[in-house]
């Protein structure tokens, strides 16, 4: 019998999981329903594909919203995180499963109950960070409960950066996801466990504390600390784990450079300036106390600012004297308009997935460190390493689910050995691979 | 005929203002009616004045605000900012002015042209900072316009400190106004303009961009820049000035000190911790990447904290084990609550005012340079020098506005002629009075 797939949402994120159901269609007897207002990021032996249909759709059209969902036998949401529960509770109503890549957010929390009564799942969370982290993270602290162990510390880490290949200038960084959140990235305090203790940076010492650590054969990585990773504890049932800390990767020497941006102020969203006729060099000045000084005598001087700080800077334009070509806009803003001329990947650019769990447990006795690390790189603009391991734990979910391999009802995330199992080995056979090192300590 | 004069609220800053009116009630034939739910801060020979009559009085009973308006003369409002609204509306509707000590809000502002209408003042900004500030700089600015100078320059700044006999801890600094202003201050962008270019200092600058001044003989000071200086060239009609800074005083120090907390985090008040069982060294060395190193050790090496500031925070008690007994509570109010016991005025201690003017202006092809300074120290722990800064020049408006003395209409700040000329005159008959130093620069 025929499954109907509805997938709303054709954005940047979806080729990679498209065509792995599309891939998949003729054997399993799928048929894709694709609602958005712009299929322009979908290639066309997609999109005018036998078994592919696309649609106007407009989300906030509740009868429109009904009517497909009701003809749908599952939904995947790629829709913005506020947008998901609209969709969740007519999934709730016509009992249909849906799949989103969102953090579970308390609204759509709440219709656990309603969720089970019905017996329909609402699975989220399975994309790749959050997901292929959770599961891969889920896998490891299970074997290690399994053979008698007791987990003492976890640290995770992720980035979204470019392929050793694609690393041309000297941040070492590219744009492969939403620039936005790149540059407003850490705002807050950082809160974590360590040996018992709890701590918290402040977003004005998050890019000067950062680790380092070396994954698989790529090299040496820096990572500053996510905001949140307390919750942790009790997604992955660790409630009394000494140690937990989550992390964002960067290659070294971006942090040091970016911190010169955040104690300057120039991430700040929270004003608008007038920048009408301002070049880079008159913005990035209106921050300094120059006095009598070059820029780069005064960042040395009240900065501290050091020459690998200052090639990167000057690398990005900042003292020369082009437009901003803005007129109003936040310090962020300007930034953020400054970095995606300089920062957009090329037409070859691939990027890279980078993700490593960190753990410490004991056995008999005996203290271990366990490392997981995965690294996948992108296979051009289109199917980037960001869309494939976002993509693909999604796609395999939903094939999952409908063939009633993952039979679970009501709001979850995929933590369960019943989920990560399989989505875990299939992944594998896709090339999507966690390399494990146990090193026992002495 | 007697003036009925309604005063709302009997706060910390009210026994001044009372205080002016009670001594000039028999000549002015003055009543006062003061409407409060708590008069602890009200002396007793000023609450049980045969002129006074004290009631409670709740600004939220529309029928007793109404009744209590309609049969005053003049309303003195000291509530919090953003209760003025419900009384400005009833004064414009009863046609009685109104005096207030608070920035005017918007929806105050929007009541102008129903003012005028009905031919009623409310003044707004007449304390000490908003309000003397006002006057004090705007009598120079009109005197230098009136023998054709050009106004180049105008920096001022305000600081509540305490007398230099109450100067006995290393912060010099201790509490004479609202704690918590003082621990969140400066939180946001300060903005101003300097040589005709804006000027931008983000709030983990703010300590580090400190100006150095002295007043009259009262030694140094160092300046750390307000939010919002720009809106000051619309207010004093100096839209076209090159230089315009705002600044708030503290002896040195001080900034450097501060400085610590804002980068450590210390000043967020935006998430709370659980803190139930910190102590303060506990509650500080969460914000710190200890690793092996003593407290001090690790604040040299990552925050490069001179000796001068270990002296302080040590001062503080944050080195030693004492509880905060707290339980949730932002890292700003685990601050707060620790400097509320450190940085108490005695009860014989005395507050100080400090507030200095800089203009430079152009006249006849010379430069000047213009310092118009006050230092006002306190009575006692009630009359304050910031009771008395904030109280008198309300007072004295009301009392020129009930004898017919200025006669503006409308929503007004004190920066015409006829309301700072008089107020002034009759604040430096009471001790308030401003140095002016001229000097001609070569």
């Amino acid at each position: 019998m025929t499954k109907n797939i509805f997938i709303i949402g054709a954005g940047r994120s979806t080729p990679s999981l498209i065509k792995y159901l599309v891939d998949c269609s003729i054997e399993e007897n799928f048929k894709l329903k694709i609602g958005d207002k712009d299929f322009s990021f979908l290639p066309s032996e997609l999109s005018k594909h036998n078994r592919v249909k696309t649609i106007f759709f407009d989300v906030c059209d509740v009868s429109q919203r009904e009517l497909e969902i009701e003809k749908s036998d599952l939904v995947i949401s790629m829709l913005p995180a506020h947008l998901h529960l609209k969709v969740a509770k007519d999934c709730v109503k016509f009992q249909k499963p849906m799949v989103t890549a969102s953090y579970v957010s308390q609204e759509i929390r709440d219709l656990h109950p309603e969720a089970i009564q019905k017996g329909v799942l609402l699975l989220n969370e399975i994309g790749l960070d959050p997901g292929l982290d959770h599961m891969s993270a889920m896998k490891v602290i299970d074997e290690i409960k399994a053979k008698g162990g007791i987990v003492k510390g976890f640290k995770s880490f992720c980035g979204g950066l470019v392929a050793p290949e694609s690393d041309t200038n000297p941040w070492k960084y590219k744009f492969t996801w939403n620039p936005r959140n790149v540059v407003l990235a850490g705002q807050g305090v950082a809160k974590f466990v360590e040996e018992g203790e709890y701590k918290y940076i402040s977003y004005h010492q998050l890019f000067k504390r950062t680790l380092s650590l070396r994954v698989l054969d790529y090299g040496t990585f820096e990572a500053y600390a996510n905001r949140d990773s307390l919750s942790y504890r009790t997604i992955y049932q660790l409630e009394d784990i000494p140690t937990l800390f989550r992390g964002t990767l960067r290659r070294p020497g971006y942090s040091e450079a970016w911190d010169l941006f955040v104690q300057m102020g120039l991430t700040d969203d929270s004003y608008e300036m007038n920048v009408k006729g301002m070049t880079y060099n008159t913005f990035f000045t209106s921050f300094l106390n120059l006095e009598d000084r070059s820029i780069k005598e005064c960042l040395k001087a009240d900065f501290g600012t050091s020459d690998q700080v200052i090639e990167k800077i000057e690398w990005l334009g900042i003292f020369e004297d082009n437009n901003v070509e803005l007129t109003q806009a936040s310090p962020a803003q300007v930034l953020q308009n400054l970095l995606e001329e300089k920062w957009n990947l090329e037409i070859d650019d691939k990027d890279m997935i980078v993700m490593q769990h960190q753990f410490t447990y004991e056995l008999q006795g005996e203290h271990h460190e366990l490392h997981s690390s995965l690294v996948f790189i992108g296979v051009d603009q289109i199917q980037t390493a960001m869309a494939i391991t976002v993509g693909l734990p999604l796609a395999i979910a939903a094939k999952l689910i409908l063939k009633g391999q993952i039979t679970a009802v009501g709001v979850h995330v995929p933590v369960t050995k019943e989920m990560y199992q399989p989505i875990l080995a299939e992944l594998e056979s896709l090339g999507i691979r966690f390399i494990e090192e146990d090193i026992l300590k002495v």
